[in-house]
């Protein structure tokens, strides 16, 4: 009855059955192992293209290594203002890029808004007294919960090749997003001019299996020595890469993604037709943002629920985050409490 | 039949049965789950003082966290020239210290010596066109596979509280070490003048699965800010907590470091014996450094035998390490072709 | 006839006299010489309390290092959206705090406004995901040319102190504002609650010589060595102190920073009145943000005058600064050719 | 009577002239003026080539800047034992290079030997566990006083090129080194394979007035961005510009180092014909590493003299460093001193 977030879920259990398959003989350490290599070519075949990915194992690692690779010390990245490498990595981007700068906009439903980019970027200038732009980051699905269509991320694109900059994508919930699309996830990453993506599958059903992949070959060549240094380079790292190989596996990711979502759009759909509540932005992955009445979310506490209040103003607004293992009777279990708690 | 590192091996059965154990329910993120608050309070108990713990995933991670809380940018930090933290982390140190400077210092077997660590820091003095002496950072068991006696460790700390600064241990491998000693964690540690302990547990059959633990209350405050913006805080860290409480339920982490060391016990009385073979270090813990003819090692690498050539001289040394699961068909296999090709 | 900034004037006669006056016999380097202590000694008497003095050559340098005693690298620094720190040192706070986040506020008429700061600083919590509130900075006279009366100063560090956080103030056109404010230098800074104070001199008439002044004895304790690694300890430094010596003699920086208010007063008054300009901040230093028809603004370039061109919007608004030495001619000579273009 | 260091002593006339003359009219700030212009100008005629020219106010400040551009934050950075950027900078290589490593070797007489450099490099590999070489560091004069003939540059820089190495040169004591050596400042720079200089004139007679000079066009493109993030770009920038102007005009500093030179000599002769005298390292330019005993050290202290105890030990080695101005009286009265002393 946990919607605080889809971290609180445990894994799937092909993770566990790979992670014991990984569990035989001596691999070579730090990624110079089979299964490692295995991955590798995994990448290239679900994204139809050359890839360097390097493992990891936290969504933050991913995100300041991508960052640290595509923006020098004095450089800035733009990014929506609610985006989680600015408000909840406690300055990891400042920390891997040597202290770059994070520009914040702001654009409705968590999501950059192309007019706002450019608006930003046509202010800039290459003086040495101010910071040179040098990527853009957006998050897929985003912080509110939201995807971008591949047009949207193409016209992102297009702003940043303009001005010269890298396009990175905080894929933290990329298959969230990519089942709402439905579209393969080279549509959604560099055929739409993404250069670099921290592709997260811990969200979604693994044990801290993070990855960063470089789509444009230009970028990441010194990845590995930055990886290393930031002590992120895992000793055993063939569970590591078990993990990611049971994940692509079988369209093991894909499934759970799809669970996610709709244990999230069937939450709407018993949310939304009770008085008060509210959707405080639309439901397009596996988050819900919603406003509800304060007496009907002090029944769910009491009942069990546990959820992280948003803001917390006089019509509280919540977050509800469902995720591959997420019980459809909690669901109901939550709808129905709420539904009792209005009619009390 | 590989002897390349301990780090080659898998993990212990215990290990993965529970990480299966922990994949039930929800867990709240981040070390906000009852397995973790359970582990601090094993190393409480271990140690036998209230200490401060940080689990990550590396051991480049815990180093180099544990010397950017004792180390400001314009520290320096005295190490043996063969350190882990000085040869082989690519900088982290350096990185996580925002640029203190590793001073380095010859010692015989692989051992920072309490005459050149006191003749090195009466050269200092306080004048800002110098780096200010920090911390001094040894490792147990050393890089050359010794073992400092809690003596000797106390000699150190001694020099360390002289001069005002922090002792920190590299402890990749602890158990090994404190097998050999048969002291008691706290007495090879805070009881000794360890202020800070790399405690590794992957070498010794986890899952990249290491702790850095605080024991002077002094430091430490701020290294949970600083473990997140390094892109170590592991979101679902209940499974690195459950290895934590598996590693040290029933001593198996004390029988894993005893069957390693036992082993390499074992490679040494086997391999003394053989003319050309003569040791390069004492070998204390689970590592062997050791001359060998060319003509044996060529017929030990054809028969598949695994290992790291470590000079490359006329006479070259190689490493040989064993691991809690290291066969002892493999070790005796091993003896017995350096014994054939020495005979035929 | 240039009005682009205070620092196209060269310095006051004074300070050339002083740098000869200083150029006599031998002095010890790195401000172990008899000038920079006199000079240290000048600044706790202009304060009226204890002061730690660090001497640098740029007011970014002074900011930076400045910021740096005051945030760790996980802190966040709050200071108005316009702040010079935020647009125009290239990141260097981020730089010399290795990686603190600057977190802007908006402000009416370039200042940080205490409703803004509380707001903010209220949203802000202890999680490890979060950069921690570390400090807020203001600039006197702000980069709008407006000044902070000792009461607004008091409001904005009665709530640092609420929060913990250390009070900045950037005082690149410190002269300026004392001169408008009419107060004690005391009461502009540590009376009214500043920590730690950037002095500038710079652009109020000497040769690049700037100061870090702590006023809080619980910070800066570590400044000596992070100037040092900052490559900003000056070898002959007795040429810096000769420079604050003159500047402070004779109250030849109040002299100056009164003649440079006076003439901005003056282009105030002549062009208040020319139809279609138009203030755009109030006038309270030696800067004037005032829009102008594009007519008006061609003749004055085209006559020879120098200027900034703030926003190029339909109705473009400039920027005027008046120096200690700008010539009253030029004054009026601005004046009349704006006038002269209006009723042509 | 202060032989401690060159940086004792103040500037030449010329040099005050020049500021007095420079200090007319406006000029834009931050190099955009005609001095700046015309002194980056000199530059490229003085070294025969295009170079790109970066003013700065200390020789750390160079140090660091020229490191930065041509070291990551995982590169190892190859200098002698007693370099000034590993001994007597407090880590600012460290700090501007984000974290990148100093590898000190031995050397004979404070140089860098070519076998050494070799033998270090040889052991190195692109291992991720493994900082990268990235560059060779030589200080000319070096800190011994002592001076590399063009055919050992190019040693150096042959090895720095076989390895993919850039080679910087440490230019406190440039024109000292180039008095001795007698060939051109391109002889002794780019033609013997040195990519960027650190060109110091503050030793030898200017009032902190340094450069960075980049030889190679593929290195330095961001070092604008830098040096103004690292608060090393001066506003009043044409004072440091005509000090440049000056220093180069009328082969001021040429005739400045000769003098140094020339003193530097005549104190050697002196002094090496008196017991127990013995010069530590050869005198090649202006510094004296010399051991004398304890006697004639203390009467020539009390005599007034002042000068660096270097090694404390039995037989007591000092410092006598001389410049553009010691007083020939000076060293007269010293030696005659030392001379007395030893007759008592």
């Amino acid at each position: 009855m946990n919607f605080c977030s889809d971290n609180t879920a445990g894994v799937s259990p092909e993770i566990l059955d790979a992670l014991a398959k990984a569990n035989v003989d001596t691999a070579m350490p730090y990624g110079a192992d089979a299964l490692t290599k295995k991955v590798e070519q995994r990448f290239n075949d679900l994204f139809e293209c050359e890839t360097s990915v390097y493992l990891v194992t936290t969504g933050t690692a991913a995100n300041a290594l991508a960052l640290g690779a595509i923006s020098p010390s004095y450089g800035s990245i733009y990014c929506h203002k609610d985006a989680h490498i600015n408000c909840d990595e406690c300055g990891a981007p400042e920390f891997y890029t040597s202290g770059a700068k994070l520009v914040t906009l702001p654009g409705p439903n968590g999501k950059l808004h192309q007019g706002e980019v450019e608006a930003a970027l046509s202010a800039t200038d290459d003086a040495v007294h101010h910071t040179q732009p040098a990527a853009i980051s957006i998050s897929q699905a985003s912080e509110a919960g939201t995807v971008y269509g591949p047009g949207e991320i193409h016209h992102l694109s297009h702003v940043a090749k303009e001005y010269g900059l890298y396009l990175h994508m905080d894929g933290a919930r990329f298959a969230n997003a990519l089942n709402t699309l439905g579209c393969s996830p080279a549509d959604m990453t560099w055929k739409a001019g993404v250069d670099v993506l921290s592709f997260g599958s811990t969200k979604n059903g693994t044990m801290n299996a993070e990855a960063v992949v470089f789509f444009n070959d230009k970028i990441g060549k010194s990845i590995g020595y930055k990886r290393k240094r930031a002590g992120q380079l895992q000793s055993k790292m063939r569970f590591i890469a078990a993990q990611w190989d049971a994940y692509l596996e079988n369209d093991l990711w894909l499934k759970n993604a799809a669970h996610a979502n709709t244990m999230a759009q069937k939450l709407v759909k018993g949310l939304e037709g009770i008085a008060g509540c509210e959707l405080y932005y639309p439901v397009e992955a596996n988050e819900i943002f919603i406003s509800m009445p304060e007496l009907i979310l002090q029944k769910l506490e009491s009942a069990g629920y546990a959820f992280y209040r948003w803001h917390d103003a006089h019509c509280p607004v919540i977050r509800l985050v469902t995720s591959f293992n997420t019980n459809e009777k909690d669901v109901d279990g939550f709808i129905q409490t709420a539904l009792n708690a209005q009619t009390e």
